[in-house]
């Protein structure tokens, strides 16, 4: 392992796989209106830079909110079980296992989201905290990847994503950070590592950024927050610009 | 304070309000199909068995999955800032301050859910764990009902639901109980206690109660713990029972 790799793995620094594979997805799942979202702003402000910085590189760009993706229905659930029964089915024999045109569809609707994300050196997620966890929007998104196997290679039996970096940014009306009386109420943050980690996404290519106190300007009971909130967003915002587009003296590879 | 009334109140009892807000409102999210849903059958256990019990009671039923509650919009957003921003706004006058048909169609898809729980005695979901969490169906749901007030007197700034009782009923493949590995991945239990109590449903009237290893019978590996799901769900389902129909001689109200 050369000491590249190791830079490259460092915490806070997104790695570089080869040209090829250079792409980046991105996720907004933000029901407020672009200029209202701070989730949007933010992975606006990732995805800008970060295409600066690659010119060319593949970019796809799915609002998860404006476009929802439908929730799974029985027919997903009966050709996933049926998928998962049969064992190490490869992603592209599974169509051949529904049965019905219920089923079809379902596959239809799934397939190139899993395939999106499977494709994706970088995902990008907006994700604002809706009543403690994920908003729905994002959670119907997360139902309708998980397909039995979707992630893992069939031979192999290991997961695909162990390239994979995802970066979640997460804006919060309060503060939910460790160490805050809130703390128990995150169900977002801790939820988005533990379930990329299940996927097979290393613990050091999840990169979790939150903008907290976002509503510090707006609700009357938040306003002496006001100062700490424009601080979590200048400090998310620089997180982000340093992921995207590290400081070139920093740089292990040639720009 | 009556004995009675504390009697009321032991863990495991449902409270008995007086008949006029005694009703059900029974919601399943399971995209599983009714034959193959642990939380259907458990959800329905406790509902025939409670319907029983309080003939000529009102009963509501919804299915969450076969018939989704739609995703929030930038309107639903725009209407709850703008009545949050107003401040002790009652329900009945929110649709006054929407501006446009959008925010007023958000309006006319959300009061009806937020009245259905304010109505009811009793409140009966159904859970299975998706991804370590609750279904996009649910969450939906979730998301929708929570808007600003929604369940706040406006006058006193109470919650309107320190007597409504929630009975959530949750199935996991895995098993997720505190003290087993895979504990750190229940954001279903916890997050639904935590957003409840958020409401203002007092703890004593929060019942969760889960089915664990409902896969075990299915999945190889998880052969081995095929008693201790068969043991987890007649658990469940004598806890249900005895929620919904307590023994006649345990009973401290008249049959």
């Amino acid at each position: 392992m050369s000491d590249i790799y190791l830079q490259q793995h460092a915490p806070g620094r997104l790695r570089e796989p080869g040209d090829g594979t250079r792409s980046l997805l991105h996720l907004d799942s933000s029901a407020s209106r672009p200029g209202d979202s701070t989730s949007r702003q933010l992975t606006a402000l990732f995805a800008e830079t970060w295409r600066r910085r690659h010119p060319g590189a593949e970019y796809r760009y799915r609002d998860l909110a404006a476009q929802p993706v439908p929730l799974i229905s029985s027919d997903f659930v009966a050709l996933g079980l049926r998928s998962e029964r049969r064992g190490n089915v490869p992603l592209g024999a599974v169509s051949a296992l529904a049965e019905g045109p219920g089923e079809a569809r379902e596959w239809s609707l799934t397939l190139p989201l899993i395939n999106e994300v499977r494709a994706a050196g970088t995902v990008l997620l907006g994700v604002p905290m809706y009543n403690f966890s994920v908003p729905a929007a994002l959670k119907a998104w997360i139902d309708r990847i998980t397909f039995p196997g979707a992630f893992t290679d069939s031979v192999t039996g290991e997961s695909v994503l162990g390239d994979t970096e995802v970066v979640a940014v997460t804006a919060r009306g309060g503060c939910y950070l460790p160490g805050t009386p809130r703390e128990d109420f995150d169900f977002q943050t801790c939820y988005l590592r533990a379930y990329f980690t299940e996927l097979g996404v290393p613990e050091d290519n999840l990169h979790v950024i939150s903008a907290e106190m976002t509503r510090a300007g707006d609700v009357p009971k938040l306003a002496r927050f006001r100062v700490l909130g424009r601080r979590s967003l200048d400090e998310a915002r620089s997180e982000l610009l340093a992921l995207a587009a590290p400081r070139p003296d920093a740089e292990p590879w040639p720009l």
